[in-house]
């Protein structure tokens, strides 16, 4: 029997994991972590709005019922092409006949890889607690803070990048601040906190239709988040930033500005794309390495016009699906499968209470009833009825009394 | 107006600030963390079954109606006596007049700080966490170990000391490996998993009456956990531990032992007892100090009868509540209070589904009526309506579906 390995537990792998193991197929999942992460909620974590529990499923529980599917805690080092072996950071080399990377993306600094240190990006459960450590810390620092000028600096917080993970992050602490902290603190005004979204290009949201982008920016105004556009960011620095030109103290600096793919694609020692993508054919297989698959954000897959695909849970979740499905058609029967095709579900980013858009294309709608429809379908996908119960309540709970419940600052969280 | 500062906002600490922000006077409670812990659940944090934020209560939100109540993060590092400040490790000098110190206890073991690295114990979010992480590695490490001795080992986790804490910790761990992990694992057989319960004395639960502590023994053995009694741990090292002249190769052991009061006791450079707990007089003042007062775990309060209070959240909150009344009247009106006088609400511990022991003194109960009142009782306690609901919702789902939902191994874990 075929030895199939696949790497990352993400949308993708689990997926493809999945269609494996109802095709009754040994398979190893490798993933660094023992959870499966709901990455579209992870700045609901980093804001204090959820626990990290409530957005993580042990992979292990839900691919249970799978008695074919092996799971492995572990990072992947190494990948030996001629010997179809890859290794992991703790010594054991696993041999595979197929391998499936579906290890996602990262956060890129373009170059500055300095700033990391400066401002976190947010793509764990570790960088959302860093986050949200580092934002309460803030607050809890200027008010013990004497001088006007250095209580400003700590109560300003930037946000680098006006893509959706940009624009979630800047309303959801300004609601913080504004509904949430401003009652728990006496000697600051928590709600006077500076937020700033700052995007280097000419609006926000590129990915979206102008008139959504513009309802999004007016919304977030009103939320007394300060949108910049066309303001690069030239140095971050640990109590300030440079932005086209002009030096602002901040309080703290959060990254959302860009994503690569990760590094695992590398280890392949093949040319990737700028992103780090690698490139493969129709069936996701890698370009010249047909016994190896790629997908999600590791992958560089176009639509029908040539276009390539985006870094959506949707898409990575679909190509696991086909993945799965295709492999074991080729294991089975031998049968090569049908080109990937993308389906687009509607793209969406929320902005703060009542407030989302929705892209499907041939419609779009913003509001109250897109929020609805985010807050249903977030829910309803979550993995476990216990997680959309769970989610459920907090969201009830913090929709009627302001109140986010994890706002808790850890230890370890520098 | 008298300058009040509170160090800790445990149980004792929490309530003192409550009676004094309710007399509207100003005061200033100083914590190490921005929450308030609710830690007889901690060791439901440890297996899995809840979130850290389920626990755990801004200490902001709980004092956000008393407006002379002000809160500081910070650790206070020296005290004093003559300039009469509390000096913090961030810099600032906090000036009093009257001074509580409610900093509870830490883990001691017994002179072998050595031990502190492999056998972590349970009093903080991040000890929690640590042991969570360590449980669900051992068997992750376990799936994977091809050496069949070594996987035993992996598979063998100790919890030293047979008082409340190692009861319950060792009966939930034995649960998480029956019910929970037996389902997740496909290789190795979670459920034979050997959990030792290790006691250096006679019996377990040595403040509860024979018959229940007997009760709570014979449900451990059921629930698959050994005890062994008159065993005393002579070495921990990272791999095994030696007990009782015999060694034992373990995944991992957990510290339930034993318990000291915190350092911050040491700060007044006064005469403490074996615990490190200070001598204090009836009005909860620390003796020889009268504008200084000591509650909780930090002190050593007598009975009627003149035996030590216990180190139970029980006896910290009716003494923070005496005092908070105390000082505010000592404040307002100089009039001396009566003496603190302990009101016993009853003694209880869990041992795992269906299992709880209760002493109320005049009526012993176990079973299934005592595990009831004990999940009721906990409800109620836990700070606010959401902390109830979603815990609630937690442990129903566990006892319908026997999953527990937090089961996350973190990077920063170890």
């Amino acid at each position: 029997m075929m030895r199939v390995v696949i790497v990352g537990a993400g949308f993708g792998g689990i997926e493809v994991a999945r269609g494996l193991g109802e095709a009754r197929i040994p398979v190893t999942l490798i993933d660094r972590h023992n959870y499966h992460l709901f990455q579209p909620l992870l700045y609901q974590v980093a804001t204090a709005a959820l626990s990290p529990a409530d957005i993580a499923e042990p992979i292990r529980k839900m691919l249970r019922h799978y008695s074919t599917v092996g799971v492995v805690l572990g990072e992947v080092v190494a990948i030996d092409l001629g010997r179809r072996t890859v290794s992991l950071a703790t010594g054991p080399l696993i041999p595979f006949d197929l391998l499936v990377l579906a290890t996602g993306a990262t956060h890129s600094y373009f170059g500055h890889d300095e700033w990391a240190a400066h401002a976190p990006g947010l793509k764990t459960i570790e960088d959302a607690r860093r986050i949200r450590s580092r934002i309460l810390l803030a607050f809890e620092q200027a008010e013990v803070c004497a001088d006007p000028i250095e209580q400003e600096r700590l109560m300003t917080i930037a946000v680098i990048g006006g893509g959706p993970t940009g624009v979630e992050l800047a309303g959801s602490i300004a609601e913080l601040a504004r509904y949430t902290l401003s009652k728990d603190f006496h000697r600051i005004r928590a709600d006077t906190a500076t937020v700033l979204l700052l995007e280097a290009g000419d609006r926000l949201l590129a990915a979206f239709p102008e008139a959504l982008a513009s309802y999004a920016e007016r919304k977030l105004e009103r939320l007394g988040v300060t949108v910049r556009l066309r303001a690069a960011v030239e140095c971050v620095e640990a109590n300030s930033i440079r932005v086209a030109g002009q030096e602002i103290g901040v309080g703290l600096v959060v990254w959302a500005a860009g994503v690569a793919a990760s590094s695992v694609g590398s280890l392949l020692g093949i040319p990737t794309d700028r992103l780090g993508r690698v490139a493969v054919n129709a069936d996701l297989s890698v370009r010249g390495l047909e016994h190896i698959f790629a997908l999600g954000d590791l992958a560089l897959v176009t639509d029908k016009s040539g276009a390539p695909l985006p870094g959506l849970a949707q898409v990575a979740k679909q190509e696991g699906q086909y993945l799965g499905h295709a492999l074991a058609k080729k294991i089975r029967k031998g049968r090569i499968a049908e080109p990937f095709e993308f389906h687009n579900r509607g793209n969406t980013a929320i902005i703060g209470r009542h407030a989302a858009i929705f892209d499907f294309g041939w419609w779009r709608i913003r509001g109250w009833l897109a929020w609805m429809f985010w807050a249903i379908i977030h829910v309803y996908l979550l993995v476990g009825f216990q997680h959309r119960l769970l989610v459920a309540v907090q969201w009830l709970w913090r929709y009627v009394t302001y109140e986010s419940g994890a706002r808790l600052i850890v230890e370890n969280g520098e």
